[in-house]
């Protein structure tokens, strides 16, 4: 993954209809949907500020979150790379926890299709849509980079593991335990969610064959009734 | 994990039973059994070489490796960890790349027991003893320290991967297939490894409730029959 090929996404995508859409999660400080203009230190050029600067500053984080980690990833190089003042990122976003916070958010945002696909409870096809729903995440190269990016900081440092851990859980996981509607819901949801971020690691990340090349209707077919078993069985 | 806690195993475990009895990867470079002494610098006092010098590395290595990552882990601190100078650590290993290696074969030691379960081909109790060899790994703080500089480093470094599929692949995976003896096996036994690997990430990386505080058995219980469906469903 190349910064040239990551960052080429940004010019195409700075409107990219899952942000302005992403659910504050509870109890979070971050930007309300209407940030407020220029409370910090005022941005050199008016180019800078506009209503892609906070979608542009949140491609650039993914980037940078994903090309160098959690702990070497900067405030200053998501600035450089959104072409903006770092004053500004710190005025949209505060820290770069909360930087990293809200990447996690967008980049979850795909994900939320997840729940719906605990529509199909009680049918066979629960297992079959969950699966589905996962690879439209992971086979589509912008939202694969947005995991990975994800996936690796919280792999490397704890503060990262514990926003992708409340994310990941009150926006995916108990969200999908709520609507099974069993008691060890939980549980069975998180076995099927390391089943799939297991395939992930070794389809996209660590790219093992066969798993990496199989062709994807075949992966569906095994790790569908694996899911439904885990969810019903 | 904090350097010290981690460094608080290298005393208690320099002849640590399974480095001597690491088999080399096929077409791999790295050291034979019996190191050449002294190609290098001359080090500087003799109690740095010895019977255990090159176990005392290879604790070191696996505790930068984990803490540091594959990427800011260096050679020198590697050399510092263990008491010795830098020039005998590339004297037993050569480059990073080939300490990492080492740290990485090391680690895999206590896996080799997976396979062996494989002797339970053609009956119901595969899946359980595939898992029980998992957890005997993830389970013990030591090798978990391990398995967690491996995987660390390769979901976020190309050439560290690149170590890790070749290890997984030759020492574990596909020899557990070759006993498995179906067309697909190769298929079957990683997305075996997929449920595994994702399990000990939100386990004892992310540690997602209640997946991280679930008592064993209860996991065993889930877990084995799906591995076994994987396999020979």
């Amino acid at each position: 993954m190349s910064r040239g090929a990551a960052a080429g996404d940004a010019p195409g995508t700075p409107g990219t209809p899952d942000t302005p859409g992403t659910p504050a999660a509870p109890g979070e400080p971050g930007p309300g949907p209407e940030p407020a203009r220029r409370r910090g230190r005022p941005a050199r050029g008016s180019e800078q500020e506009g209503p892609g600067t906070r979608e542009r500053i949140l491609v650039s984080a993914r980037t940078e979150f994903a090309e160098r980690g959690y702990d070497k990833a900067s405030v200053r190089g998501i600035a450089r790379g959104a072409g903006v003042d770092a004053a500004l990122v710190h005025h949209y976003f505060g820290t770069k926890e909360q930087v990293f916070t809200a990447a996690v958010e967008s980049a979850f945002a795909p994900a939320y299709a997840v729940p719906h696909a605990f529509e199909a409870v009680g049918s066979e096809e629960l297992g079959e849509r969950i699966v589905d729903a996962f690879f439209q995440v992971w086979e589509d190269p912008r939202t694969r980079h947005q995991m990975l990016a994800v996936l690796r900081s919280a792999v490397n440092n704890e503060r990262a593991a514990a926003v992708f851990r409340r994310l990941l859980a009150e926006n995916l996981l108990y969200r999908a335990a709520a609507v099974l509607d069993v008691p060890d819901a939980r549980l069975r949801v998180e076995l099927v969610a390391a089943q799939l971020v297991g395939t992930a690691l070794l389809r996209y990340v660590i790219r093992m064959e066969p798993v990496a090349s199989e062709p994807l209707e075949e992966l569906r077919t095994r790790l569908a009734p694996v899911v439904q078993r885990h969810l019903t069985g």
